[in-house]
């Protein structure tokens, strides 16, 4: 990890088998913000959490917001935290 | 991440573009390890890197290897540092 770069946290619950989701959701950020984060990483947890954190700070919780949260909506909260200046093309104008 | 549980490193070249390849590796070894694992974080690097390390202990590197690792190798690696015990199934009596 790049000394500094934001370290963003996806944790789903295995039981629910969300791993297909936070795997998809990591490639998604990764390809978007390809030189803004310092590592994306995966933590298996339990109890029906898909929890989003970047720097330990959470940005989406599905127990709060109740429910999963649409990719772009997602980009633009991320790009809120790491790269405020940033546009985002296609998914700041539908 | 429960805490005392590995940490695993999957650092991969983004203009090379194995995202996928490394977004790949981390859900089947998150699919395999369940919960053995604390997480897999994915490391956005350059220069023609991919190299897995677990707690900072390298696995596997592309360039001392001389190319990626065949996914039954990688999990059997990572099986001895993580599960010594287990048994994985058709991935060791093919």
């Amino acid at each position: 990890m790049t000394a500094g770069q934001p370290r963003l946290e996806i944790e789903y619950c295995t039981r629910c088998r969300w791993l297909l989701r936070a795997g998809w959701t990591a490639q998604e950020l990764l390809t978007t913000f390809t030189t803004e984060l310092g590592e994306v990483a995966l933590i298996p947890g339990t109890g029906g959490v898909f929890d989003i954190r970047i720097d330990g700070e959470t940005v989406w919780s599905r127990a709060e917001r109740g429910g999963f949260p649409e990719l772009a909506t997602l980009k633009q909260l991320v790009r809120d935290r790491i790269a405020p200046g940033r546009d985002l093309g296609h998914t700041d104008r539908r």
